[in-house]
């Protein structure tokens, strides 16, 4: 059995703060938007950005709740990459629950949540090498 | 900006229960185990299962709630492996949320929740190539 992921999907209320947040805060571009979804392609899997009333359809299951037991890291290639990355995406709708600090596992990270309540790690950790794909590989 | 994302984060309520259905029912490896934490790579991330009273910790931010606004997908190879994954899921603590059907966009796929209540949806998606090492591209 392959340790294998394809989608994460966020479940949102609308799509022009969500896009906002990823598309001016990260900078990234969609693969793929229809009025009930936005897709991006991520390091060997698909981020999905859903109208939650739609995922929860797709689920069978109503009543999805925020903020969820999660968290979503990005990893970053310098420590004041942390904070500068943090501010931004306050800037473009996040808001911050964190500012960048050192855990005392190493590495120094700060916490986002997007304009879902959805939580974002952002995180620079030597520990972990990440290739010019983006594909990460755990270091201990 | 890499259009990247590090680990996967869900915070959970006891190691042994969650560990269970990641690796009898998906059949998994760890990569890292502490009594606390459970990380497994994945393709070009990493999957962590963490004690959700310190995910909130390290979040700062208390109140984490289930199940959250999200879904986590999981790709098979034909349309017979997903009822047959959605099974051996529930028999490993997880519960169906549902069976696999056919969505009106194509493929087949069914939802089952982890003992934490986090969903995973099981589909067979034959227009997203998979490689070898697990990673997926989207396709329309």
């Amino acid at each position: 059995m392959q340790q294998q992921l394809s989608v994460i999907t966020l479940g949102i209320a609308e799509l022009a703060r969500s896009r906002r947040f990823y598309m001016e805060g990260f900078g990234w571009r969609p693969a793929f938007e229809s009025e009930e979804i936005v897709f991006y392609q991520m390091n060997g899997f698909v981020l999905g950005t859903w109208l939650r009333t739609a995922l929860e359809g797709d689920m069978q299951r109503a009543g999805l709740l925020s903020p969820g037991a999660f968290a979503l890291a990005h990893n970053v290639g310098t420590q004041a990459d942390v904070q500068a990355l943090i501010d931004r995406l306050a800037a473009a709708g996040g808001r911050i629950l964190r500012d960048g600090d050192a855990p005392a596992h190493g590495g120094f990270r700060g916490y986002v949540a997007d304009p879902d309540d959805h939580a974002w790690e952002i995180a620079w950790n030597p520990a972990w090498p990440i290739d010019a794909e983006g594909h990460v590989r755990f270091g201990a």
